[in-house]
């Protein structure tokens, strides 16, 4: 069985929405991110806290995204956020769909990168290879 | 003389930064609305408050955008935002470049909608053409 | 019987938190914001965006707050918000307690007033009367 | 010369108001955070990023914070923040007092207290008492 495709459900907030009464654009953004992180959340059975700490690892930083806004949403809105991710060797890619009612409203596909601590200069970061043990959580080899 | 191009200087704060101690890349997308609201600020001598009321109009929220972060930023650091518009009919693009001391740490491209009141249901926001006179106002035609 | 309290769980996200690894505490009065607007959302069984629609009023801006951050939280923690209402005439007050496992971690007060838009200038707010019709879905006269 | 008050302009931006079209309580906290990092910098001559680590501390959190909020501000208004210090022996307070074209719109205080690293668990963080070099360079004993 694989985890690769996690659902859940994002409410909307007054203070998530701008002077127009829709949603401010960069807050889908920390939706994604969120739903990122519970992604792995869920296939791994630890929070962020936990799993970067059990792994080794400094966080899997954005590298690009883009992201098409279809539909506005407003303060009230629960909005199903479904995220499939598929895994490279030091980097993974998430497709984010979020719709209201059925209906699409914002697409999102982030890459990002698996980092460590440089041990050459630990104020700073690296990329890494993704640990077999995470992939086979997720069911891919 | 076009006013095409806007350069401003941001800097991170503390409070856009996250756990790995780098800017929260959503604060990114937060960044460059606010450069393109100092573009047309500075083409309209005007604030955005006032000018979205002086020329009739909703808002320009964002159909599409894509980023790439190149280079992280940390609290402290002045980020120098050069913003680059191109206008469609109903439409216009912005292009954004984030450098720090001179090297290039994010870019963004973005793609925006004039938008007005739906005469039929002022609850509802419905594409509009960019009036003229804004068009002049940026040295364009 | 009353609903003047509420009781809910938030997850505080990797984007909620600064460089030193806890919340940034700004995100808590956006947590209580939230926890405010679900206690009225849970009494009068509407959105935020329908009640204030239902109940013709332009929101409930914040007048006064205080706060006492006891305990540092961090990303991956489910905090318990419990929010206590006490009404006054076009104002009201809301207590909110916040926990980790059963240990205190912040605590907030807040006065709110209830404003409609000025009729002789619609672009401003003023204070109204709370609706009876309100106070009574929460089960206080 | 004590350099114990800093004042600086902050402009509010689309991104940080909400549906009524006023600023969203919580940007205030930002902005204050900020404007007493932008205290400390300018009295110690370089940010935070770099005082933290010259002084050997891990930052400065809230501990308990108090605000009114007198007169709404809008997008595109210049916010005129005005910080005041007054030193303890491990904690400090600051008073800041916002206003918009010489009229108070917001006042707030807070009391921070100064922290690094747990020797006997680095992951946690501890009160210290504030450094005599710090309290000089503000121009107090």
């Amino acid at each position: 069985m694989t985890r690769t495709t996690n659902i859940r459900t994002v409410r909307i907030e007054w203070g998530d929405c701008d002077p127009a009464g829709i949603i401010y654009y960069p807050r889908y953004f920390e939706i994604v991110d969120a739903a990122t992180a519970a992604l792995f959340e869920n296939a791994l059975g630890m929070t962020k806290y936990h799993f970067t700490r059990h792994y080794g690892f400094a966080g899997f930083p954005v590298v690009a995204t883009r992201a098409r806004f279809i539909k506005p949403t407003r303060y009230g809105d629960d909005v199903r956020v479904e995220s499939t991710i598929s895994f490279g060797t030091s980097s993974f890619a998430v497709e984010h769909k979020l719709s209201l009612n059925g209906e699409p409203c914002c697409e999102c596909s982030e890459k990002r990168v698996w980092v460590g601590r440089d041990p050459a200069d630990p104020s700073r970061i690296r990329s890494m290879p993704i640990p077999t043990a995470v992939r086979e959580k997720f069911g891919v080899s």
